[in-house]
């Protein structure tokens, strides 16, 4: 009798299941470095304003692995070979993809720590696992480094059509319930193809690519950069920084061991590459270490830090305007003034009261891998030139906002 | 020109949008008691079996309110009268109907709370609302305890055909993936109707309720009492336990200041009706507070509790099995003896590690509110009597579980 | 360069797309016999109650082929041999199953063709097409018939978990909206197995299966014998009779030459085989031959049979009564009596207007193939037997109902 | 005991229900002129690229008539006064739009009737069913041509974002499976309002608009106009064509009664309206009458127009080139020279073989009635000054493309 192999399946609300195509990738499945991305949401302080989208970076990264799975079938069919290691290796490149992520997605970066990339932790994590592992994870690396001869696997775990994005616009559209950011992702990995080791999208696609761009491009604007959501990401910022302060006064501040390194200690790139003990902690953050934190804080002696703490625990978040061009200096210092007056705050913590700033986006880009498509007759053309329905270049085009917070009793 | 009414949207993948039917109810959501319940998830520790069910009370609460609000359009829509002011009632004592639940749903009941059930303190929070807001929930708290006239808006806050239910399968299969809970809440809805004040569905809907109950069994067992959900529940509940025992020996523990009060205090049901802080306490409690403090205790030299923590962090969970009869002695005695040679435990500690116990659920319940069916020649029937392709007494019966836990090592 | 293998695509709203296994498979869906499902609904008339429930057995013929695709690279993982031959013989067995489908589905076989299965006429078109591939379907048809070594591949094809019956519930409740008929098949496919050369299902997933056959009896009732659906076929069933009656009598109607055939001529099995035309005549009929003679029909000078027409063109359906029980002798007695006074018909003419009749389904049958579920520990039982949380022997009790119509005017 | 209002249900998997709103509407829903719709396909031959795409106008009507129904609701809560009269008017303006296709949508305006359109027809209908209605529909026709003194409700009848659009945009991506045209009709349909007597969409609306005018025209392209369908429709059109040259010839067709009419008198605009009978013929006409000729007329002794019908039921479509630019003149004729001897056929005949043509289309018109935006600060501004994230004045220009269609048999 034949031995079955036995293949884990998990449940997906997305795709139905993802099967787990390894017994090593399993391993890694359990991993608690990998088991710590349950405890970290995809889309931070999202569900803020769009309640469902609790979703987390474990969860998409099961789903990108999901297609990779399905592309590298695609691609096999099409007539090109992809060894079983290679196979298992761009799957562990994209579950892994995003493994260095720390707390609320971005958080830590913009406030506690300094120049450290959250690919750049991905990568320490990816090599420490690779020792623990025995070397089993050098073929998934070079992948995930594009030092590896077959350039298309790499392009599938990072490029402009990576199966990263294609799991992330639909998970992130699920949960939220934004219908317009829905991407036909199986559409489109059935259309993928190799030419000359590169990734390829075959030309019966074209309408389906210039559709993920446009609705990338709507997913940013609604969603990842909607005001109450940037809103809501800088208050963290904020009180983030207000704690990194106090804790480098000496203040004592409720928290755990892991959070207690970044806040009392000074966190560069160095650290995590020399100190063990940073990217172990480093391992153990997740979103449950700031919240429980923030919510001590709430009554907190500091009384910036205790306010913006309640003001995110309770959901009073800033009033926010965004605009197409900065904001005149005129109306921010009449605003800063009316804050000083009410807040009775310095010009040192006037920042955490009013402030401004600028996100930009850019739903195609012209300076990274591009997304190539292949006619019928051979010919390989970038999706900005060979679109036909929309005039992608113009999309390649960055569109940059201002925003402009404060603290809503402000309003006039 | 007329004067528009605004009314709040929030977003829902699973209705589309939840309008909020008045300012009063908007005040309540806007409330610090009611914000809390976005850290409370619906469904605990399901996640670890379906990544995707992370939602949370609030969203369930949401939901539940949207289908009651659109059952009093139905039924005002028949011919029944129900005021402005009782729509509105309705609308608050089911959003509200939750509010007392703790961290993880069930977790603190069954650990270190006494004799308090979340239902009792829902009630509790009511009444302090309703102090805080001069008595605008009265007729909202009446109806919840089914002290008002129209016994109907009762049975839609709390029956065996509530917007609860309603809500809670539709949305618990939706963020599961578990497409056998799919409910048609909306047919159901549109069959609601009121005879001699009480909640009847017309016989065209026959079908689809005998299809909400059975979907109710299929939820009960494939999700609610899933296996492995039960072992991930009860892990946590031995974590409490534990904790609560080395708190009453004066064993130092990292936690919240609301979780010292549980953990360090005994908290009765007086106590929640004397003391003031202890309602404010709970207030503050959510999945936060718990999974911070677990995460933390894996490091504690209380060697028992750091084991139990680390397990549920790195998911490592107990071993399940579940049957239809009781475990044999013999058996269970086999797994003990192994676990206390290989965990070097004494008798006291052994229930942490290997233990026994029982789950039931009916389907359908004769001694609670019962579904009832009008037919179109006017005579109204109990469900058990009327339902036409299943057994639905057969249903009523319980069906009651045996389960077994141990840790995976001892496997044979 | 190697080879890519060209493969086309379907759009289906059910699965996203549907993706032709070989060339040979592609060639038999170009053929006119296949193209003609395209003209021929799934669910006949079933669309007077579901307007959406439009789909076409071209369409669901597909679905069951992707399925069945699925189900082979399933077993295949699981370690058991699957010839590429014996997967496109199975994939073009599940295709042809239902090619000898006449139009509305059963209408002609209840009217004016005798004792003539669409089985069996499948088996001859069949044939036929063997006949003209040079003996490529000589594989596929031993697997149709169950003549072929490996039994589990015709229970693939045909049994009580065929890939047919996974595609239909599953295809029939998203084009009616009834949401009680949603199977996972995608679930059940992934548990499928193999012991001892037959099919079987793995215990992970008894309670899909549960759900399966309880969705199907739900689907039964709620749309395939649903009342208004039943009155609908009996009236075109009694159209299809008065007019073979007429044309008996030699009497002229409008119709297309190929249902000219089937109306002036008997049709019985043995024409069937011996008479080439006929079979050839039945390869052109399709859903148009009827709908546009029964039009035309609507100002016939046979009273009854352009009544009987009009009534169904304009949707003027027989009222319809549908009970456990038989009706009484005396209250279909009534209502014949008004009948032939309103409408002055003699008794043979009578059963146009007013009859009875009675349909059954059994939702688990123990006399067909039975479902096997396959336990971790080697054991293969019945379903009936190891369902958990339905009573599936009760399941497989038939269930009868008795139906009467009549013309909506003798509703007193 | 309040007297309940019965209101009939329509089961649509799409919105889930489709309530009627009044006893006026069901007599019209029931009335052999719209019961004809369920006979006519909204997407005429789409289905032989999309096979899911088999919905009806019958449907669609329905669709629109549900979403009107919110509109109302909507705009009434926002403070406007909308009268019982005006919502029942509203309702029937819409469901009635269409009323006068006829079969395979424009196949007959294209070939055998002479500069009739669909609208005028409609027109035609809608006063014949006023006269028979005693009045009823004075509103809904003074509505639907734009002659109520309320101009919002012409424009939710008929406009840029009218209720028709926001149903088929939706309705055709849900059964064609193109999740690209998934467009968020509820989320628009909660945020319409009314300035100044004409519809507008609030400022929250505005991605959603957006979306909603690249959806339409990915539609456009991706299916209304997908080269394969117009290749279908336009061997539709070459068939009636060649049958109309045929019955000019008096050369005896197969045809039902209705049909006749058309085929062998010559119809414009007069005849419909001074011959009663035409009208008449024109309201038993629908795909059927089509279909069943055109199988009959595979064996038609005229050789093209049997080669043409035969290449239609087996789905043997031409081939079609699609590009942005005329077809160079000697292209084509080498195509014809090829065709004329392949098939000997004479210079007026040559046509039905080789042709080309241009389709074209806007997402966005300026021409017609705008998208009109409402700000916070009360300024209107049409969509396309609005836009925030796509260039919607671009889309404003027509996008035009020429074909060439030819037997496949030419590809060289």
């Amino acid at each position: 009798m034949p031995q079955a192999v036995k293949r884990k399946i998990f449940n997906d609300p997305v795709y139905g299941f993802v099967t787990v195509p390894s017994e090593l990738v399993f391993r890694l499945i359990d991993h608690p470095y990998f088991q710590r991305l349950r405890r970290i949401r995809q889309l931070g302080l999202t569900n803020l304003v769009y309640p469902g989208a609790l979703h987390t970076r474990f969860h998409h990264a099961m789903g990108a692995m999901h297609l990779m799975d399905q592309a590298i079938e695609v691609i096999r069919s099409k007539g090109h070979t992809i060894t079983d290691a290679e196979a298992e290796a761009a799957n562990i490149a994209i579950l892994l993809h995003d493994i260095g992520h720390g707390p609320f997605s971005h958080a830590l970066e913009n406030s506690i720590v300094h120049h450290v990339t959250h690919e750049d932790i991905s990568g320490l994590i990816m090599d420490r696992l690779n020792v623990e592992l025995g070397g089993k994870l050098d073929l998934a690396i070079k992948i995930f480094r594009n030092q590896y001869k077959k350039e298309f696997l790499h392009q599938l775990v990072s490029g402009q059509l990576d199966m990263d994005r294609l799991d992330y616009l639909r998970r992130d559209s699920f949960f939220t319930g934004v219908s317009e950011g829905i991407v036909s992702s199986n559409r489109i990995v059935k259309m993928l193809n190799v030419v000359n080791d590169q990734l390829v999208v075959e030309d019966k696609g074209i309408y389906s690519i210039e559709k993920f761009i446009i609705a990338r491009r709507l997913m940013y604007w609604q969603v990842y950069l909607h005001k109450t959501v940037l809103s809501a990401e800088h208050l963290l910022v904020n009180i983030l920084k207000r704690a990194k302060m106090l804790a480098e006064q000496g203040v004592e501040l409720f928290c755990t061991p892991a959070l207690k390194i970044f806040l009392y200690d000074k966190i560069t790139k160095t650290a995590f590459v020399k100190r063990p003990e940073v990217l172990e902690a480093f391992a153990r953050l997740d979103d449950y270490d700031l919240m429980a934190a923030i919510k001590v804080w709430t009554d907190h002696s500091d009384r910036i830090l205790a306010e913006l703490c309640r003001n995110l625990v309770d959901r009073n978040l800033y009033a926010v305007e965004l605009q197409n061009k900065p904001f005149s200096g005129s109306y921010v210092e009449e605003l800063q003034r009316k804050a000083r007056k009410k807040y009775d705050v310095n010009k040192d913590e006037l920042p955490f009261y009013v402030f401004t700033g600028a996100v930009q986006n850019k739903a195609y880009s012209t300076d990274n891998i591009r997304i190539n498509i292949l006619f019928k007759n051979g010919q390989v053309m970038d999706i900005a030139e060979a679109a036909d329905l929309f005039n992608i270049s113009v999309l390649a085009r960055p569109v940059k906002k201002y925003f402009l917070c404060y603290p809503k009793q402000l309003r006039s």
